[in-house]
């Protein structure tokens, strides 16, 4: 790999900076989940995070990494998810300008927990041509930052901390599942792994529909998603060229899962945990429960990325 | 008071009894619940607590309280909520039997959490007379010892563990805010406020269609509900015996709020905290809401009482 990977010290140097803006989520588990598929299961809830999604811990520690220059031209993204919110977080609380590109159908509660943390919102077409065009016309007008959500060393170092965390809460762990879509949470997840706890397996998992990890490290090559089309609308997006080479080097496996078998898990957490967790979140518990992974008698550390879901529209 | 109120020994003591069979639920709170309030808002998330409701501590104590002979002669009770679970799990976990009387209308998914904790159901008409009729029928049968879900000091004293547990886990705090039914949380809340944070206020909140508390507080006399109407499933009980004069002795204040208004906190609860909370536990933060209580300022605990919702029936 060309890129310089974030070192142990990186690591250990995000979690101390981000400390006092984000959550140490707790660590669940429910007696129910581990009956019903024989494993010892420990969920880290992301979901509980601030603003709701792991998320806010990369774009946190990426805006405290910014020098003195950079912070006052201010950061910018495009994001119709949980991202737009973190970065738009991170500036309000360290005092800097954001500007997020969002497609203009985005879901009203997006936006308007953009705009809670006062972030500028620029609407465009909902493609992605459209959207990066945007982005590019807004960063010339205001020399802002780019932050990107997951290809960004800053952002994966940020999120590496989320499996920091489930190590030093849980006990030995035989394997960790951890959802992924850009690749930035399993980045990081595979780091922290590497140099926390390098006798535990990471097992990615992705939706049917937007298999395009699965696909990229079968093949040992990035093949981005053509039309991906899923539930799990945190996962829709392709690899990147920082966070495909970490993956295919450290993953154990990717697996992938219908869109019905998330759906189920989903409720099933909501109805036996009592927690409110987004499509994209179920994933890894799905993939075990339509049996695309054995937990038998493991310790399985299942990272929860988010919570935000539309309450007026649930998908059962 | 004639009975020889639980002492702080006593409760102490139930804590490390049930310590092996309920989570130490996590204390949550939310910088956005706290901006809308203007208060300092600490959550005892007994949402998220063994089959879902604060019920399991209770239970579960009055269950490893029992002598040898009661224990070989099993418990019953009657029940369509929470106590049911909480009963027939903590005699499942302690090898005893148990019978749970339940009315036919009782939901599928109530029914189905006794059946997994292998209750032995009993059904019956849908009135309070026909409850406690076949209650004494299945007792007279089997000779089983009635756990009954509030008027029973041990179920009392189990209950004061949450509170127990919240002041340990919070910083000191002005007030906590309890939701009355029968009043066993309630009272098991001020049980542990006198011994273990004798400043801080304790104030009970109660669905306006269930006001029995609130006129029976005020009255100085117990005037049991008639028809109680309300969302809050877990509150339509009327304080028993035992529990009424404590409340009236301890509690310093006891406010009730709308229907309407226990539905918006819920959600709000679900979208801003991603925690699933049923409409009893969200009595309190709606009386804040809709400006029955002023915590403007103030560090206040919250007792989130259980997360026990049929999913496919939300009240939004």
């Amino acid at each position: 790999m060309e890129t310089t990977l974030p070192t142990v010290e990186s690591i250990r140097e995000a979690a101390r900076l981000i400390k006092p803006y984000i959550h140490r989520t707790p660590l669940l588990s429910s007696a129910q989940l581990n009956n019903l598929t024989g494993g010892e299961l420990f969920f880290k809830c992301e979901n509980l995070q601030k603003a709701g999604a792991f998320k806010s811990r990369g774009a946190m520690h990426a805006v405290l990494r910014l020098g003195k220059a950079e912070h006052e031209k201010g950061v910018a993204t495009h994001s119709s998810g949980n991202h737009a919110q973190a970065l738009a977080r991170a500036a309000l609380i360290t005092g800097t300008k954001s500007w997020i590109v969002m497609p203009k159908t985005a879901p009203e509660v997006k936006v308007n927990g953009v705009k809670n943390y006062e972030g500028n919102i620029i609407f465009c077409e909902p493609t992605l041509q459209a959207r990066e065009q945007t982005l590019d016309e807004v960063i010339d007008q205001t020399g802002a930052i780019t932050i990107h959500p997951y290809n960004n060393l800053e952002v994966i170092t940020g999120q590496a901390t989320a499996c920091l965390e489930l190590f030093e809460q849980a006990p030995p762990l035989d394997v960790v599942l951890c959802p992924v879509g850009g690749g930035g949470l399993l980045s990081g997840t595979l780091l922290s792994r590497n140099y926390f706890s390098p006798n535990t397996a990471v097992i990615a998992c992705e939706p049917e529909g937007a298999n395009d990890a699965w696909q990229s490290y079968k093949a040992g090559k990035l093949i981005p998603s053509v039309n991906p089309d899923t539930i799990a609308d945190g996962l829709l997006t392709s690899l990147g060229s920082i966070t495909f080479p970490i993956i295919l080097n450290y993953a154990n496996d990717i697996v992938t899962v219908a869109d019905d078998a998330i759906i189920h898990a989903m409720k099933l957490v909501w109805e036996r945990m009592k927690i409110v967790i987004e499509p994209s979140a179920a994933v890894c518990l799905a993939a075990i429960l339509a049996n695309k992974l054995d937990v038998t008698g493991k310790r399985v550390g299942i990272i929860l990325s988010g919570g935000n879901v539309d309450l007026n529209k649930l998908p059962w």
